[in-house]
């Protein structure tokens, strides 16, 4: 509970002026500085706190290298009534999927259904942003991107060849939460194993391996692990369609030539994604299917629980309920992003210090 | 090797002549018969032993039962030009799925991706022998079905309400055999639990839980246990949009309102299918595609393997050497299978008795 009270809350809105102000302040005109801004909040409002502002201090870090392209010509270069291919142009990856998820939107408004997929984009944030936007038009979103640093090795190898190769789907109820699925390939983050190292804790079998193919679990020995795809076969298998269908298929990267963001800010990262998005009423009556949707949670909330289980979730709820909570007490941010974010405001000379 | 050598092999176009025999003789019109036969062979040639030939006498069981439609109307009853919906009229699945299928390669050689979904269908095999057919026309095929049984419970809960949903992707390659994945979305079949209790084998931990939690490794305890999802809560999660997109969105069954297909043959199923179909050249040309994909796939499988690997595999490698060897070599059925086999032959008076 420590961690948590030090923790200090800040307005959403409040903190999207000041990543749209930062984003400015580094030369990304006003209009596009605002929209990134408003998909990194829409991260931290779901709970997902390693893909919003966290990240800003990284973005910069990027375009002040020359990583990312200012002033990008985000284009549809192949095109039909239902799939297209845009090129990002290097820009920020939050414009390039906004663009490409408002495109999927429209032409599955028009035709029922669309596939969109991009090339030379960047980083974007958390994938249930993106595949949950189709839903407002009671639409079905599906995002997949290639991850920007490898940390998984194929199934039975050793090198790391693979990213965490995420997969989303949002799918609208009725007076329920919507279902929004956002999960990694592998059964945890890089990132995870790197806090636990920080706090001089141990992980659980089954989040790494080592080079024998024996549970790694302790963190500080992570550089010899490889992370452990979901279902083990299984997940490698998804991992590498996702890195097909999001990366190859698009002409992005997607095995030995991703560029590790982490460790390389200047390069070109060329990182792909796709969204679709379907309309329900391609298929039945929107109100009928949410009527269906609303009694198939309750039945799945509602069913009997384990031991000492209070509740069971359906995917995405957590995050639903997060979101309210949050547009009411504002996005507790820790006291080292805080002062990540005051340097960084210092940095640009912002007026918006965060204090 | 005992079991392996007591096995006998029979070629594959005898095996389907014999499905197709006895599906006839069952009632099944002459066409359908061979079709449900070809799928049925198809996924026996791919080592899909689970949901090939082996099946024929449950589906023999249901059809006696009267719990199949022998002359089913398989219609088209929503459509626009990239999506449709498909009744199955409580048909054989393989009939309602190749049809399905064939519609969705159909439309999407027009527009260039399209969705079919199908409720009232029935157990239709192998997802991968379905997800695979848009490849020959240079296209991606995935697919999703809701599982005929539930033997899993949400995370969290104890109630048996979802069952092993399974996802498949087909994705051609160049002169390098097409990824194909077809995976359930629990660690491991009910089947392989079953086989374990057979045998007298314990099953490895992370297969199965018992209402605890706790690991379940006496597979003669499995009606007390439930099968693990992949990647744990995000197994649940992937099952649970399987259970929508296959069966909700389609009018069909997800849920407690499954029917367990062992337990009651004669109850109409209900079941649930997607499958999409799009092309490669929505996004680039086919050749380079491929070409990249060849490339991508060799650097998978030459990348540095752990110590004791002898290869590392792509998805549906393996399977593709097999369809090489037993269209050579024949399909090798266990002696159980024969039997079987040859009871139903004589029970419908067939002339092939498999001897």
């Amino acid at each position: 509970m420590t961690e948590q009270e030090q923790k200090r809350n800040y307005p959403a809105k409040r903190l999207e002026a000041f990543a749209a102000g930062a984003l400015a302040a580094l030369g990304i005109p006003q209009q596009d500085a605002a929209l990134c801004a408003a998909r990194m909040i829409d991260a931290d409002l779901r709970g997902v706190d390693t893909h919003g502002i966290f990240r800003l201090n990284h973005y910069s870090q990027r375009i002040k290298a020359g990583g990312i392209n200012l002033h990008p010509k985000v284009q549809t270069v192949r095109e039909n009534a239902v799939t297209a291919l845009v090129d990002g142009d290097n820009g920020m990856g939050h414009v390039v999927l906004n663009f490409a998820t408002e495109l999927a939107i429209q032409k599955a408004q028009a035709a029922g259904l669309a596939w969109v997929g991009t090339f030379n984009g960047n980083h974007a944030g958390a994938g249930a942003v993106y595949s949950s936007m189709p839903v407002a038009h009671d639409m079905i979103g599906m995002y997949m991107t290639v991850a920007n640093a490898n940390h998984m090795a194929p199934w039975g190898g050793v090198e790391l060849i693979l990213g965490t190769n995420p997969i989303s789907f949002a799918i609208p109820a009725g007076s329920e939460p919507p279902i929004v699925l956002d999960i990694a390939t592998t059964m945890t983050s890089y990132g995870k194993i790197k806090l636990a190292a920080q706090k001089g804790e141990s992980i659980p079998v089954g989040w790494m391996i080592d080079h024998k193919g024996q549970p790694l679990t302790d963190p500080r020995r992570s550089s010899e692990g490889l992370l452990v795809p979901i279902g083990d076969y299984k997940g490698y298998g998804l991992n590498v369609v996702i890195g097909i269908l999001a990366g190859i298929l698009n002409g992005a990267t997607f095995g030995r030539n991703v560029v590790d963001f982490n460790k390389d800010v200047a390069s070109r990262n060329n990182s792909g994604h796709m969204i679709m998005a379907m309309r329900v009423d391609n298929f039945q009556p929107v109100e009928s299917f949410k009527q269906e949707m609303d009694r198939v949670i309750r039945e799945i909330r509602e069913s009997k629980r384990m031991q000492g289980v209070d509740r069971i979730w359906l995917p995405g709820e957590m995050e639903h309920y997060k979101i309210h909570e949050r547009i009411r007490k504002g996005i507790p941010l820790a006291p080292i992003v805080i002062s990540n974010l005051r340097q960084l405001a210092a940095e640009l000379n912002l007026a918006d210090r965060l204090e």
